[in-house]
């Protein structure tokens, strides 16, 4: 067989440069958030097939990387369909894992359990532009805490680190998935036909509020109950106390003092620039989430950079009981793409220097060599050791781009 | 399908407090070497099939996790063997993908390229003690350098970081694949059982040189060679030079003179406590080795915490040319164990304190309190707010066991 120079299809080799950013941005991040009391943790980049097949990972469940059986169990001659042949996958996000992990591991966890992830996940995307079928996660969770004081934590040490990126002028929205449940329902809305009500809604972004009620209707929903939904968003804007008073429900109005008190107290804290507003159009793809929902959105950079929510329901598909569970999760790809656009640098915490050394130095000579370099490691320095290239001019030249910006000569005589 | 609390088999959750350890080892490992001039790179944990069984990874290529095609690459019924099957898999090392990586990027990379990697690779290994299926790999390579420098670099670089970590009385063995097989055919073994000589010498450390010689000639080989070839060892002992003169082959006297220079140097700027050996009965495993060879031995832990060497054949399998590379990995799982035997704990930099906040806090309160726990943030303490549990005496403990040891109680009245 021939060897294959290019990496796999949609998984990417990652160059000094960039690697440099991100190493950078690893340590930041463990950083502000160990200083918020999460302790990191890790899984397995494989899982068991049955867990990743659970239902619980929504579309990402089509785009797993399915492992093979080994040895005697696997029975090719035999197998019907895929999931014969496979014993496990590549995990396609960090949120099963943690449930998984939660369960098998929770009497060594001080609760509540403030976990921080920084993992690979893998899906078998379509490749395109700045989407990977590698890349890194990075999530928050609390788990076992039911008030919200977890919300507020998440978003106070998100917004935090955000901010210590250097990233600004970004808006948090938050939702909650009760709230768009008690919406629908008060329009009449079955709540067998909300998820495809919430599909729609979804959109608004992209269509606007005239386009969400045309494809309502035209998807045969009824037209007085849509037109009661679209001015119910029209009039309530982004005030969740006007939704209460609209729909005139207990249960909104519970709803709406919860995400108050969420976004009361993150103003409170707020340490870098940044707003926050309730958005009752904010839906969030995944399945699993049931009560506050929250998204950070760059205009800038035309996406969102963060994203998380309440799941009250996963764990205790492992456990049997119920364990209150909130996480927040940061785009890092996409923070790093962001970065990187905007010329961030690291703060050069070194000065580099570059020693070249006259080929044929003999052991003496190099031992003296290194010794003195040793030395400047030690006051911090980052120094690099090179056999002298026949063309030093260009050899400093190359290394004076890669920050290099001292250099010393050491000939033979 | 049922849901899955352990773990796959062989790969395990990492807790909290291991992976506090972790941490602190990759930012050290990171910063050690980065003031080597080493370059963080990364490259996927999924490689080509064609890659990973190109017989460039020995017995590791047994082991390899095979992922399936999807869609409809995926022909079960028409499949005659696994290969038939994937497309792809999980590494099974660094070094097969650095060579990948260096023959696709070269021309955005600085010569000599200094590489650092870490990164999990995945091995179906029958699962037992110690021994993982998923596991850590830390490796430092030089590639273009064809000289000595490189060996030198990597063994100063790589006993730097171990005696950071605080490790002591380390031996590193030094031999060379080309000394190896001018000593077996100095004694007459032919080149095509070479392999089959060295893999019996490789014993040496569990069956005494004794046990080499038996199974040596009950393999076959010729007694006179078998008995000159032993006597070699015992006469030359860890001096380079008698191997020279004993052999009286100009090569070996070269060969010799190179493994003279890197002890010379690597003495001379050694700056912590570690002796360094010829060892002229270091097989080292792989296959793809073609000069020097390394090893860190800690008589201490009952095994090696380090090994590398010289493969200037392996990136020219890629590129068509040969291109110098030598390597040095750390066994980063290894010393894990070690440390946490030893009862490292990474210097607590931060002192660690708990906010418990009574139930019930209203959004002012919670604001006002996570802005106290930020200003104490930004003065370099870990502040972690919880609920004050019912039994806040149990909850203190339990947190006080984790290192906090400052707490705050706020109560809403």
């Amino acid at each position: 067989m021939e060897l294959i120079k290019k990496s796999v299809t949609g998984m990417k080799d990652i160059l000094p440069e960039e690697m440099e950013l991100r190493d950078h941005v690893v340590r930041l991040v463990k950083e502000v958030y160990t200083s918020f009391g999460f302790q990191s943790i890790q899984t397995p980049c494989v899982e068991h097939i049955e867990n990743l097949c659970s239902n619980q990972g929504g579309e990402n469940e089509k785009l797993i990387f399915r492992i093979m059986k080994r040895g005697e169990k696997l029975d090719i001659s035999g197998a019907q369909n895929e999931n014969d042949l496979c014993d496990s996958g590549l995990r396609y996000d960090l949120t099963l894992p943690l449930s998984r992990y939660y369960a098998s591991n929770n009497s060594k966890l001080i609760m509540p359990f403030k976990a921080l992830q920084m993992g690979n996940v893998f899906r078998a995307d379509r490749p395109q532009k700045g989407r990977f079928r590698e890349f890194m996660q990075c999530d928050i969770d609390i788990l076992g805490e039911p008030g919200i004081l977890a919300e507020i934590e998440l978003i106070n040490a998100t917004t935090t680190l955000l901010g210590k990126l250097g990233l600004k002028d970004f808006k948090v929205r938050i939702n909650d998935r009760r709230m768009l449940k008690e919406m629908a329902s008060s329009c009449g809305f079955e709540e067998e036909s909300q998820q495809e009500v919430f599909i729609i809604l979804d959109k608004m972004d992209k269509i606007g509020i005239g386009g969400v009620r045309e494809e309502l209707i035209n998807s045969g929903f009824d037209r007085d109950s849509t037109d009661e939904y679209i001015s119910l968003f029209e009039n309530a804007g982004n005030d969740p106390q006007k939704v209460a008073e609209l729909t005139g429900s207990e249960n909104t109005a519970q709803i709406s003092q919860s995400i108050r008190s969420i976004m009361d107290a993150v103003n409170a804290v707020r340490n870098s620039d940044f707003s926050v507003e309730f958005d009752p159009t904010l839906v969030r793809g995944m399945s699993y989430y049931t009560g506050t929902i929250f998204e950070i959105e760059m205009k800038e950079f035309g996406s969102s950079v963060a994203g998380g929510g309440r799941y009250d329901a996963m764990i205790g598909n492992f456990t049997g009981n119920p364990v209150p569970a909130c996480g927040f999760s940061i785009g890092f790809e996409r923070i790093i793409t962001i970065l990187a656009e905007k010329g961030y640098r690291p703060s050069d915490e070194s000065s580099k220097m570059a020693f070249l050394v006259e080929k044929g130095a003999d052991a003496e000579k190099l031992g003296n060599i290194m010794k003195e370099a040793d030395l400047l490691r030690k006051e911090g320095k980052t120094v690099r050791i090179d056999t002298m290239a026949k063309n030093r001019k260009f050899q400093k030249e190359s290394l004076a781009a890669q920050g290099y910006t001292e250099f010393r000569d050491f000939f033979n005589k």
